[in-house]
């Protein structure tokens, strides 16, 4: 028997009953006692093309329930070490997406004061910079290992500086962000000029576009990243659009040509060791993902997240 | 401010997000203290054609999230006067049905000694007989008003006593219902010979067929029903597969020539005033839905029984 | 214990498993010794709009699965008086709208030939001439039922005499008809003139068109066509998109404002006693109906048409 | 040979081809030389529930292929009579909607200064009230015919006033409306207290609840309402949830229990003879109709609108 | 001219038309005097999380029918060497997983005493085991190669024994395997333990995770179990959801990470001189799969077992 | 400021509106002054299994909205280069494929006589025979990279010498290609005989089978190719079945094992530096492609076409 927190068994109830939380952990209304949150930000209010994250959090949790506690490939069992449990949804105001942002911010400084590492299910990337603000009150500036289609560094969208394709931008405006230990991976398709990517490189970031990562493996890549970063605070953002439309088809910026889903694993699992202090999940769009399967391995990713947070020893 | 639950309110969180609870209503794991408790039965291997309705409950509930407080029909506003919350679903055994059924009854079972009105989302009609059984041992023989494209009194199929198309045979061999207020309403369709319609009749029951209730309000049929009820304690249940598949394409053994909405709308809201022990949705089958409609439309004939069980005043 | 055909029953193979022939009646290469033929013709190169017609044979069979034998609105019981089988598909030339036409009507007069009446799966409804051509030779000139959205009498589409629109023109150029019962029931929508449904009148057929359908049984409709017919041989051409959009999604050319399947059931339940000989259900499109519905709503209407064949008593 | 446009014919290029614009009419950049121009408001950002409409423009276009000239119903031949355009879409600010309904009222003024009666293709229903404020500035208030399942008067949505809840508050509030001629049918559903429906009332206005249509046809009611608006210029406002969920299945706020499609027609065709001077078709949301079927009804119903503006003779 | 069954060919019958059974060939109700027979077992009452494979023979079928005669890779012309027809479904009870486990066995032994090779399309995982009692009964303990997300070996599910996650602990237990010459391959994933994928190994099985697959082709891997199976009798138990979602999405316990669909294809044809006794293609949820691709691929997979089972020369 | 046709950027329309011309391009009706013409041929007739291509153009224009004007991988800007512009659809006549072809081979005349490079949406695969011709005209026999999963090559399909299966047989006989510079890739599946990919082999065509691809990039494939056409004048014909379909399911003629679109974009990328003269994208079809993302792959494949026109300076 244990003292934290488990995931629903499927010996105790049909996977395909029981309550729709992520992973059917149990749920709380804050992240009291918790070492990790799992927290839904329903908001497509910032998507530029289709839209449908708003319902991202619902279809991951639902999609959820096949997870078991243990990880076969890494033998990680979070939850023999760490209180984690899913404490719902902020009330972004889907009518208002820069007051959405100041209330994302606000909620996340309320979980961060409980101590909890908070993993994120979005809704669309706009969450990432009010979640990096809330991250930098507590924790300062930090590393960030962004995995993703696309760059999001744009100055404005639309002449807006709120939008999907900016909160990159913004979080480095707000020094949210250590520049040389900032690693943006999987870019590539259309833009508008070289500086779409080159901006972030000019900053001192490293720009991995996706056509280097064709036909490999790229454990080597995210093992020269854990060195660089060594053990500062860790933020991960992945955009679910950085994996190639075959395997997440249900996003709503699609590229092609893109990573792989055994590149993903690679990465997430690679990130083992680091000082991780938060990570997200986003622009899963249901409305486009019939058989539910891009939900089903946000799920998966989100889970990997979990498994290499500090605390959770690795290996079999 | 009212003592009783409510529903997570849209102006409280997006309807897009907030626990994914009947009407986004709290949640707790026993009846204790409720009036009426709404419960979910995850369960397909009673279906005899297309499977799918073990994901029903997930998917009323998900598509549920609509559903305001206040009946704009009725003027029924039940939250102010029931104590209702989720209570989960039944863990059903889904490897073994005749494991499953009597699973189902101890669990009712326990809902009923807690006083409470259960009102089940479905889950294939295998349900309602195991149910039923509990009903029995608390209330006595039932009237029954049961709303089905079949009539679900097949002595056996496949050789067993056990699936979707007998539940109202084995009710009436446990004397669960009392005869002569049995109705069943809605049936239609190809059959083996008239005994599928008339073993019924052959026992006392009133069988209303669809084609009986083509191009007409259903007013009238209702309260005829109504008043040979009188105050015996009722059961309804309500078979999506009643619709015509136009109004609810997400089922399993669809028969074209239905009722419609309109009419299932009239037979509910005309069961106010009748004492009401119990009822259940079922046949919802989700992944013959891609709209979510038939999910979405089960939710609200569930919302329709609630606001016409005893204590809830009609009428604006 | 019976001599003819039966439709494997539910009882001896789960409805989702079996033959994928009509109603999974056993399959034979030709009509020899039969009463009645079901036969596909996979066509969907006359079509104008959507394509996927090519598709409704096999899906219309796939959803017959569960259509039992006796017709529990009408006693209909056709396979204790029918020897009924499924003949497989007429092998059309898909490259060749105009050889296939022929191929049709050489393939119809073989199994006229053998004395069976043939019930049509489509298929587009190019598909009803090269039949009715084959009918003539053997019946003469036949009174028409013919129920659609679209009075199908052009005199070319795009400058082509074959094609989906105008198979009725094509057949009243044939003497194929005889002209005062002629019966075109549910016309509407847009087209380019009011020529499009004043041609047939002006040849002596009637037409009704949809809006005078609206909000009432048919049933004194089709009693006055059956009279008007008497004992002439009798074509039934049904196209599904005569059904309103909300009754059929899967279609081509979809018109709102439509016939109910309430209204469907009443017109072709209303032609026993005619003298049929033969009859078609046109312009199922399976990519357009992703539940599988209209392909179960097309079956269950040449179910219809069987039950009312000459030799099929009525009644209960 | 006409002077008018004219839709590209379906002889002249199949209907699978030619521009995805309204009905396949020439496109011009402004409404100048135009009497009726159809613009596209892509936008969903004003939506509570699922989201989807910022494609309903786009989805409407593509399945208005299908329509031809020519009314068969009711004569009307409206390219016979008026100039008509597709003029594509407003620009909104996706990402703010408050700045989008200014952006929307700009754009109108610009339409009606041109003297073209604009007919819209949604969008959520949020951008009725942008263009109420543009048609009062030209036309005075104005009767109202709004067609909804919801009255759309909330005075706020999440502390908001600017979403699809409350257009009808704000035009009211802006002096837009003639309130003894303001018409709302088909509203129903559950709500929050009896004032979602009374408010209108207790300002004038006549609320027909869905309820008080079933089983009937419309046209008194419609009729009664004519001779209400008498020559007062007149909007229509039609919400595609009005519709029961079987004939429109892709929208986002779905209500069971509604308009008939034939209730749709009725209504729409007996506007003619009032002075219309714009109108709107909101709430299709492509993601939610995958068969197409409710944009290719949005279309029908726009097309119905066309075909009662002044100028456009009637009758057969 | 060739005296064995062929596929109807596309030159013969349009591929969408003509009978749905496996590759279009003959059917017939046993298996007397064929040396191959495809079977369907229509089951999905085993399945643990999403339903649907009861589905899974009729849509294997029904995209099967492309499937031409000649291997294009591999130089395999099946049908010149082997009498292979479908012999239809197994009548499983589907309401009743323990009698239907032995309604298989004895099919199969009544196949088997036939002289021929089942290929069977599935349906649950639950099938294999009954499958590989009727071969130990003729052929004695087997070899087995299996490839799957998951070991299949738990010793319950849920407290019941039979259960799509336990048929090869049945099969060990029951003695139908060689345990030196069992090889599984492509597992991964979420579990409850090492113990899920390490009890296999504790008896001498060979397991092979999907992460020690990845990036790389298997063609050494299947070289090397040829080798150690030597020529004892093996048997092919192929779960479709060991290929990576991305490859098929229409199965029920998706895990990410998978195998991809070119090893697959190398696995299978690597088989080629060993001496099959049967194999499987299960898991297909044709609910989960709306374009039919994944049913088509395991079409595919079972047309590769054909080519490489004794008796077809290889090559080119 | 550009003296080029530009298409519609993001920051000027939400992506979601605009006009649903390719990349939102300006639309005129002929190639006049166009240095490329993006032209859509809406057929499907030509196609064997199943159908939908017709519906291609329109789909492939609607998800081009996305595309930016630069490559971020290749530092193309086509339109900084280029006079570009969408001149619709071919209208070819659905009911007949032998006039359709000379239909396209007329319209294509008329587009090469203005000078510009024709960049086709398909429609099936037909198309290519009558766009060799016109190009035959203009340019004498060309080079050809055909990449697919099929050779096309039949001298006939069902009797038929115009099919998809059959365009490079006619340009073969019809002098269009240079033997020794024809180059097909991705062949792969099943067949009548090895004569199906040798037939081309036999006349000096190099056929690369798409086993011969797995695993490994195709850079030196293409670079192998480039070299040996030299600066003859080359046509590219993309058959979007080339790819696996993982990666592009809305296909008619799937076969499994194909090539990646790591792979496709080196190919179309690698053929920068050649003297393109024409190309294509064909096969697909949106009716089995409801996320809409093999479109878009379309007309990402389409873009990359145009990036490597003569005249697009590459690199970055
Ligand atoms: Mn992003
Ligand atoms: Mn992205
Ligand atoms: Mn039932
Ligand atoms: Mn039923
Ligand atoms: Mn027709
Ligand atoms: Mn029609
Ligand atoms: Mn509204
Ligand atoms: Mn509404
Ligand atoms: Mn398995
Ligand atoms: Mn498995
Ligand atoms: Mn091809
Ligand atoms: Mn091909």
């Amino acid at each position: 028997m244990t003292r934290f927190n488990q995931p629903l068994g499927g010996n105790d109830m049909p996977r395909f009953g029981g309550p729709a939380t992520m992973m059917r952990l149990p749920s709380q209304p804050t992240a009291e006692g918790l070492d990790v949150a799992f927290i839904g930000i329903p908001m497509d209010i910032g998507t530029s093309n289709r839209p449908g994250t708003r319902l991202g959090p619902r279809q991951i949790r639902d999609e959820s329930r096949m997870l078991r506690p243990y990880n076969m490939a890494t033998g990680a069992a979070p939850f023999e070490h760490l209180q984690v449990a899913d404490i719902g949804d902020v009330p972004i105001n889907t009518f208002d997406l820069k007051k959405s942002v100041d209330i994302i911010t606000a909620f996340y400084a309320g979980v961060l004061a409980h101590g909890a590492i908070p993993l994120t299910m979005g809704g669309d990337h706009t969450l990432t910079w009010p979640i990096l603000r809330a991250i930098r009150a507590k924790h300062g500036p930090v590393a960030l290992i962004h995995i993703d289609a696309h760059a999001d560094i744009n100055d404005t969208m639309f002449g807006e500086k709120v939008a999907h394709g900016c909160p990159f931008r913004r979080a480095w405006e707000d020094d949210c962000l250590i520049n040389d230990k900032v690693f943006q991976i999987g870019l590539r398709g259309t833009g508008y000029s070289p500086d779409d990517f080159d901006w972030g490189r000019q900053h001192g970031w490293t720009v991995v576009q996706a056509e280097d990562c064709w036909h490999m493996t790229l454990k080597p890549l995210i093992a020269g990243i854990r060195e660089k970063i060594g053990d500062a605070p860790v933020y991960i953002s992945y955009d679910i659009d950085s994996l190639d439309p075959a395997f997440a088809p249900g996003t709503g910026t699609v590229e092609p040509g893109g990573l792989t889903i055994w590149q993903a694993l690679e990465l997430l699992r690679g990130c083992a060791g680091l000082n991780i202090v938060g990570g997200d999940l986003v622009e899963v769009s249901p409305p486009y993902d019939p058989s539910g399967n891009t939900a089903l391995i946000g799920a998966n990713l989100l889970y990997e997240m979990l498994c290499v947070l500090p605390g959770v020893p690795q290996g079999r």
